[in-house]
């Protein structure tokens, strides 16, 4: 009886290449394509007939955006998640929610091995495996792509032997697309300088006159816009196309990949910019001070274990449950601007408001305390700075 | 013999009070003025001869810009300081700086007293108040406005009973000008929702193409610009005058007064903006992931400190050692392109960018380590997580 | 009508000066101790006695042990809160537990007013007021000790001309009991060096023989202990004694008050030290690296919120949430020896213990990773150092 | 001509299976012995002749106590760095500067190779992996232990067929000394529960009478004990052999290793354990608040690198700046007070104290505020909690 192994596909030129590669080792091959929102019902489709013609045994497209979005994205918005401060971590997320995705698969099917059609040089390779081996221990991890050390061209050439017929031609920038943001590589991102041209963004800028939004949200999640409730996919949904149209959430991020090389890439992110800030500007007015401060440290956290690939580990669990605790009073309505390529926060609206006018007004002599308790407080809170400058002279430092 | 008051004076309304105030009280009023960059000459005069017309025993102008950046701004610079992700801490440092040169002026003029201008509601009375503490600990402090809770109406009347001619029009933004930018209040930010007009920035948006500049850093500090070696100084001021003509960097800060209530206030900081991005970029490239991420700790804590005025504090010279030891390879230019409100870091050149060329391109496969490397990578990176999932499942979790 | 004020009453010197002191002034005072484990049922009864003797209109015991535990010492616990790497907060926890009691206390009696024996000098006042004001908003409190700057003699002068009848000797020590330790004050404790006497803390050292004992944990609850299962209240009360008859627990915390001054205090809270090194023990072994290494960080937050009477605070939901969360597995028995004036944690028993023989022993070889997996882990593990180190040298460094 | 390998030798059974096998592989092998302060002249001198004997063509000692104090111990001190609360790193950090020491020798002896004998399943074939990439770029890594999976019987069998001579038999405990603690591994800590026994232990406890002494720092370092001005490695090594002969500093660590899974060593590191605490105690009474909280968090940075082998890594060195900058007012005397198997750390004597009678002393009413003051702070130090409170109960929370 032959060996069974499950594919994670995308039908790109690697994993065309791992699904007839794998059956001339004589396995039995079924694909999965792992959707987290960048694909149209129609490329599905495309991409399930293909498969199916190169020999696929079996292909099924999970559909895990939804819980992409409850069990990453919320967080990682909960937690205003911009690594090295501009990356919304787009691919780095769903590579993990795809990863779980194949390897229950992988178990329900019962199958030898799992495969995937990544490198040896970059982070998916390691969010993968480290995926595979925890939910999938006894199954082998088979990435030909990485094991074979392949060129472009060696791929091709291997494709055509076997009579596959497929676009070979190289697109100019190499495109991922999630609900989370868009990744753009391309030759301007292969050196440490250069920005990405207009036409290597997937959206095209057709507004150009400013417009203004209302974004709702509710303990923490996007539940509205302009007045409209949505389900907070929708939401991001809707901003993408918005905000896309805007130009919005372009930039590079120049990061540390897992394997400790630097790596640069473009992206195109127009709902997290947008949420992000707009949620941020949010936290501003609801949340206490020490929320702020021990927050932020927290987010880092998350959203370096994200990156790493470590979405697993249970200290993951803790963070989620302080960052879902931390939105309690993360409701209300934020004001924002959208003009071509940026966009501003005008300000917030929320019945957890602590700029309250219940006191008077921030600038103006305010009833909760007197000059006498001002200049107290002034005198104790500096108390321990005179000390010290005094034992200094005191010491003749 | 007459009892001696220093007082920080700096033209307006609350200040002038003070003045004619303090000497109805029978002090003997010297007053001086610590400029963090915000004056001209010409309105440095103009005020000199205000002050003395007013009754000052004496004035003088305490030009502190360049101790304000080599103590303060360098490290809020090394550090990527945005209190809460937005605002350069402009007006909340430089105070510092002001008070601490009045101090040591305070105790040259063997002064009994220490006047400020701050009413009792927000953060520069606690600034004051902390730093006269500490450096003048035997000398009274006299805030007049806040003890004796003085409104607007009543500081005019009482200066017109005293003879005082002055434009007593409000106007209608209070703006406060220093080297590492300017904040600007108004009916737009007294409630939580509301931006700023164009009017209401002190520069004018002139340009509307956009313009390709180079920055220059060495260890950290801006040293050139556009192929030009400048002072730090010179580069932060025509980074001002550019980036004011672009309109950049101009935001609204919500954060935690000292006192404990939220405050809102608008500001435009275009050097700051455009050079601590600009840093940043620099830095992804040069410093090592573990620089990256224990530097942002730190660097929010040495804004904190800054912010709550507690910059006397020694914490803030170790913080200040940690800034410094981490900028020693952060030398190169950075690429930046303006645009009208906006701008973007095309990228950097460093000697020292670890994404180097020495070891292959991102991207392609790379000679560091090869397949087996990285799969053994990614099984070892992985092994606790499997461990936790494969003893959860023993225990029947 | 007399006014009605709702006193925290001890039945020490200070609180009864404030019980005939209040009267004196009009009050109707009505006494509430909020006990958290300090004192035995006669002690109660004699207080009681005590407070409407001494004109009282009504006193009640606030029994508040438990809510102590399940809302405050539980998440101590959790996150192994030694404040300075000594100190288990027994004082500083139980203090704000205790002026939310009386806070709740003062709206069901609808008093007017809420008063406390505390002076100017230190913590105690601050978490008095703080938790009053923020739960009893609308009524004053009052603080005569502090207030009037009174000297212990000036108090006993005081009540003697009031005919109260009470031992007016000064204790040799001051002594704060609760369920979560004591302090202990004295004269080694006023300066910077000096341990206090045997006969300084109140349990006694009667054993001398070594002794093992099992303490039981689920979900990091105390829940039972030598194989009886207990109350986690329970298991304090009897670690406490057992381990007070040898001397276990017994330091000197040095700290920042919340006003600034370094203070001293003597303590001993022998289920406190063994509890949280047991608890710690444990937790070594089954939780991840990442949950120990950011768990360390939150529960430095939380000991310094609680510390500082900031308990009410928002952010300690948060860090309780992820406290919570972070107990999931910390389930087990864990092993201490006591021995005279010390103990040592020997072992653990978990069915969650990550450090698992089903994977092989420690320090043998394993079946988790070749030694090609653990080359290929080091070479990349280190390849960003050895980039760093090939980059400076090749830029001349 | 030969090939050249340097090895580092340490005279156990695995590394001189290394020079044997080396040798037979055609190699010219060098040894050295990088001393951290765990050898007696005598056994080096042992260890240097057998080398030779055992065809060694050249046997260095590199003394290296020296520089391990100065830029390592040294900040672990300032540091206070117990990892997971308990273990001062002992072997760790000595493993990264012999690694150091090795390579800076291999570099000048131009060998083409580099050996160590680490198995492949512990921290230490990584510790010296790491360092010898990064320093010694070019040159072949080899570990022949953990290549070949040699279990003791095959290697003791090898070194027979060679002819051989040495003591073939197991010690019960393995014993690592250096400068900075001794690691004790047996049966007890293979498992999760087991202390280790008396015997275990390489000190004997002589003493029964507690001790009291006095150990006198300058700006962090040691520098005297008991009056005698003495340099700070000397007054390690005489803790050492005073707290051995006490039993002082005996414990077990339960840690994450680098490669993920858990371990368990014992210890006994006398010196470590009574300087960090003394060390700590004096830097209670002289640094301010916000350095001791801040330099709780760096520290626990610099103890995980220098844990994980990563010391080159360049935190590492603004980690120090941080730390050495705080050292500067650590300077006074710490009182001690030993017995057997404990200590106590009694008081502290500083011209730095910040517990300074300067301004009266703690506990007591004092001169630094007013009532007005303390109830004016306590007032707004709780106003953001109390507005929180208003809001929520205005917002029908």
């Amino acid at each position: 009886m032959k060996k069974k192994v499950l594919l994670a596909y995308s039908g790109g030129l690697d994993t065309s290449y791992c699904l007839i590669y794998l059956q001339s080792l004589g396995y039995e091959v079924h694909t999965a394509l792992a959707d987290t929102g960048g694909f149209t019902k129609e490329e599905l489709d495309v991409l399930a007939t293909k498969a199916i013609k190169l020999g696929a045994a079996s292909h099924q497209v999970l559909n895990i955006v939804e819980e992409y979005y409850q069990e990453g994205i919320r967080f990682l918005l909960y937690g205003n998640v911009l690594k090295n401060q501009a990356y919304p971590l787009s691919v780095s997320a769903e590579r993990v929610f795809q990863a779980r995705a194949i390897a229950r698969l992988a178990n329900q099917l019962n199958v030898d091995a799992i495969a995937h059609g990544s490198t040896g040089a970059g982070n998916d390779q390691v969010r993968f495996d480290l995926v595979f081996q925890a939910l999938c221990p006894g199954k082998e991890i088979i990435a030909p792509i990485r094991e074979k050390k392949l060129s472009r061209e060696e791929e091709i050439q291997f494709l055509k032997e076997h009579k596959v017929e497929m676009n070979f031609d190289k697109a100019l920038y190499s495109v991922n697309q999630g609900l989370w943001g868009t990744s753009v590589g391309g030759k301007e991102t292969l050196g440490s300088n250069g920005f990405l041209p207009e036409e290597a963004f997937p959206s095209k800028v057709t507004e150009s006159a400013s417009k203004s939004i209302v974004i709702e949200f509710e303990k923490g999640q996007p539940v509205g816009l302009d007045g409209k409730k949505m389900k907070p996919v929708e939401v991001i949904k809707a901003l993408n196309a918005l905000g896309g149209s805007y130009g919005i959430g372009r930039d590079i991020h120049v990061g540390d990949t897992i394997l400790g090389i630097k790596g640069r890439v473009g992206f195109e992110a127009p709902a997290p910019a947008i949420l992000i800030k707009a949620h941020q500007g949010l936290e501003k007015h609801v949340l206490s001070k020490f929320q702020l401060q021990i927050k932020e440290q927290q987010s880092l956290w998350y959203g370096q274990l994200m990156h790493e690939g470590l979405w697993l580990d249970p200290a993951c669990r803790n963070l989620e449950a302080f960052l879902e605790s931390s939105q309690a009073r993360v409701t209300g309505k934020v004001f924002v601007v959208l003009a071509p390529y940026r966009f501003q926060v005008h300000g917030i609206e929320s019945k957890f408001d602590l700029m309250n006018n219940l006191f008077g007004k921030y600038g103006e002599m305010n009833s909760l305390w007197s000059a006498d308790d001002a200049k107290g407080f002034a005198k104790i809170f500096g108390v321990q700075q005179m000390i010290i400058q005094k034992v200094g002279e005191h010491a003749g430092e």
